[in-house]
């Protein structure tokens, strides 16, 4: 389906059977020992293989994707961009070997007795099922982070593609697997579409864990079937977040235009679409507030009509609008343009406002498109309010603060509330944005996520490993990695890290 | 009820009502505080003064869980002091600092565009449901591994107290909170009985995540408890083990009489009542398998009978041996003498013995008490036999495999086979005994655990964790550990793995 125009293409996308399903996941199991017969450095060659891969289809991918998200071109190269540095970024991962958590007690006496020789490193799980979301084509779907970090971690991958991108989907797994086919004996990734299909993906019992990032709805429904299974695996969902933005009086009062401009251009990045999308605006009451807010409207209502995924994230755009009027606590901002232009699927932005003191936990959810909420406080109370407005809603994986110049020790107190209801914290500046780093947390309380890992970021492989220990092995038994004379990777030996490239 | 005889005692202990378990949650959930406050070092001696606390009180505890559990004054005096060395453990991991996971990305330009700054640390959860092990009174109880590590990452606590134990559990959890009150400002601890109360203390909103030692029953309720939760938390269970030994024909060949007797030694540790239990012992027909298996039924035969924890454990233990009497592919070894002793809960040791040909897999589970199965295989098929019975088992804690001498080599993709089945591969030995240090693994698939993590050892704390990260902060709203200047603990800066006391 084109969004800009609500027409379906002439392609038509068959949706995988439950036994498809079955066939793809006993391949891609039968298969994995490709992935771990390799080497660490060989298995980092084969990421920087796909990622080299990818850069040389850019064009022919991101003409795919356009037609089928309404997303534009610079939106979509600076995600692949992404997409391709994700690879090289874990391939890099894997060379500095710190993900293998190496760690070796020698046999020792302690006061319970005699202590055994005790070599662990992590290793992967097996089959892992990444489910691709709507919203980011490239960085979340067949080529996103979850199909990085459990290959990197050396796992096989089922990919559910999202039905949104089904064509973009396809060239993207075409791609991967004939990367993977140059560097490995075997191909360990499969693909599979449909929500039936996502279901049965599962439920397989070769499944070993799940990576999903998209509706809490979804979200659930998976929770739910592998609650079923007869052994339960873990699932890893980034599911609802609304990403507050808390400006204090002083930071509203020293800098209101550029505030009210940045949280506009913030909330409808990709239209609206994103994750880590401010859904909130906390601003003070008062002159300063009002021009903060007053700069945020005049930006959204410069911009032209957005275009939004699908026909689902359009119906719920206009069900929320239809809700929000009538809702006495809400006011809307702006000259009131409708928020359905009639062609397609694009939508004007929109923002409600409502005061700290009225609002009700309700009307803090997560909404997908171009819509946020500004919330109004009284000045004089900006902690206390922040942590009401922070204790009514869920959790969140990023929540932003905004300080004036020189206010940077008073909010010792709110910096508490603030870490235990989110992932990240931003500093001056807005949520939109996950950089792919070593230090990165794209993850926070329920519903952010239901796990306590991240997604994005050098940690993100950590969800697709599990740890084993080798007692009293003798040394021809045990991996090279975890013998004495071996000092190529950062290792924990009798208590102290030693070691690697940095160390 | 004493198990010697299975007369109950005169103390009556109270059920925690519904609206109890509220108030001690509530009450927990405000400590909070006082352990977040102090410095990770002041942490670290609260941990320790436990430690020296419980050994203070070690000859009641001791008295206590005598009475209750029927085990051996050496095995508790063991467990206690096993006890004893992990919070003095833990308190050397809290100021070793690598828990931590301290990472520093500072702002540069990648092909992405400009990278902010990001600083990650790991933070507490909140509150932990600890859930007491009938079998560990001491080690895996009130003052066990879950509530050493669960306070060691910083979070509150309140134990769910075994029935099987409650006065060792009242003894243990008084020494525990007079110990904190002594060293924090509030007591960030609490203790709930009865099975209602446990179903009611995982469904209470304030409590982040669960750690679980016990059956797998008991396991599959609470998380089904927890999946109607409107947001479902972290369940760490470890539910059921079956520890397959496997012996090469060279190695029954070699030393059958010590490994027969080693065996049996270890099947009965605390009467067979042990979550790394040998419940499988797998050696070839023929007169060295033999050998081997009568050396076991021996030192079986010569054993007194053993005091068995509750009535469950010993009505479940009736059951199996009247079962087990009725299915032809199993033969009971030995003089066939009763299982039950007519007193209290005492039984005497069985075993069954099956072929690797005829088994199925229901004949392989889990039972606690002194009852293992000997499986038979064709000295000329180790491997193949061995493949085949690990694949009809389900996951396990440990496997452990005994190799004769200069038979180092020939395993390779047997150690695949059993890697992907275990979380620990003993060499050589037993896999009764875990002991606490950096690099040990308690956990595996399942059933043996649901999750990914350990639940003994340092990386056992990994579980009550999460990540932050703080992006773009002005140095003085940074938590000191992740600032510039600050270089007293292991952290990775812009990818380098630095320093710490080890480093």
């Amino acid at each position: 389906v084109d969004p800009t125009t609500g027409r379906a293409g002439s392609t038509v996308f068959h949706e995988t059977s439950t036994a498809e399903v079955a066939h793809t996941v006993g391949s891609v199991s039968d298969s994995w020992h490709a992935l771990r017969e390799i080497s660490y450095l060989d298995r980092a060659r084969a990421l920087d293989a796909i990622a080299d891969a990818v850069e040389g289809e850019r064009d022919g991918l991101i003409g795919a994707a356009r037609a089928e998200t309404g997303f534009s071109e610079a939106k979509l190269s600076g995600e692949l961009t992404r997409a391709v540095m994700q690879f090289r970024f874990f391939a890099d991962v894997i060379r500095e070997g710190s993900f293998l958590e190496l760690a070796i007690d020698h046999a020792r006496e302690n006061a319970t007795g005699p202590m055994p020789d005790l070599r662990r490193r992590l290793v992967p799980l097996g089959v892992i099922a990444v489910f691709g979301a709507s919203n980011f084509p490239f960085a979340f779907s067949v080529l996103g982070g979850d199909t990085a970090s459990a290959l990197a971690a050396g796992n096989s991958v089922v990919v559910k593609a999202h039905s949104s991108h089904p064509e973009t989907s396809d060239r993207s797994f075409a791609i991967l697997k004939e990367s993977l086919a140059g560097s490995l004996d075997a191909v360990p990734v499969g693909q599979v579409l449909g929500l039936q299909a996502g279901l049965d993906l599962v439920a397989d019992p070769r499944i070993r864990a799940v990576g999903f990032t998209g509706s809490l709805e979804g979200g659930r429904a998976l929770m739910d079937a592998i609650g079923r299974r007869p052994d339960p695996i873990p699932f890893y969902g980034e599911l609802s977040s609304i990403n507050p933005v808390l400006v204090t009086p002083r930071a509203a009062a020293e800098m209101p235009l550029e505030l009210g401009k940045s949280f506009a251009e913030s909330m409808t990045l990709a239209a609206g679409q994103m994750c880590t999308k401010p859904g909130v605006l906390f601003v003070p009451e008062g002159a300063a507030g009002d021009t903060v807010v007053g700069a945020a409207v005049a930006h959204l209502e410069s911009l032209e009509s957005q275009v939004l995924l699908n026909s689902t994230v359009y119906e719920s755009f206009l069900e929320a609008e239809d809700r929000a009027r009538t809702v006495d606590r809400l006011a809307r901002l702006g000259r009131r343009s409708p928020v359905s232009t009639g062609a397609g699927f694009c939508v004007n932005a929109r923002v409600y406002e409502g005061s700290i003191q009225s609002l009700v936990g309700e009307d803090l959810v997560e909404l997908f498109g171009p819509s946020s909420m500004v919330v109004r406080y009284d000045p004089d109370h900006f902690v206390d309010d922040a942590s009401r407005l922070l204790a009514m809603m869920p959790g969140s994986l990023s929540i932003s603060l905004h300080l004036g110049s020189n206010e940077l020790d008073g909010f010792a107190e709110l910096r508490e509330v603030i870490e235990s209801r989110c992932g990240r914290i931003v500093y001056n500046g807005f949520p939109t944005g996950v950089a792919v780093a070593w230090s990165q947390t794209h993850g926070g309380p329920w519903p952010s996520t239901n796990s306590v890992h991240t997604s994005v970021g050098a940690a993100s492989m950590r969800r697709f490993l599990r740890p084993v220990t080798y007692q009293d092995a003798p040394a021809e038994c045990l991996p090279w990695e975890l013998r004495d004379e071996f000092e190529g990777l950062p290792r924990r030996v009798d208590g102290c890290l030693q070691g690697g490239i940095g160390g």
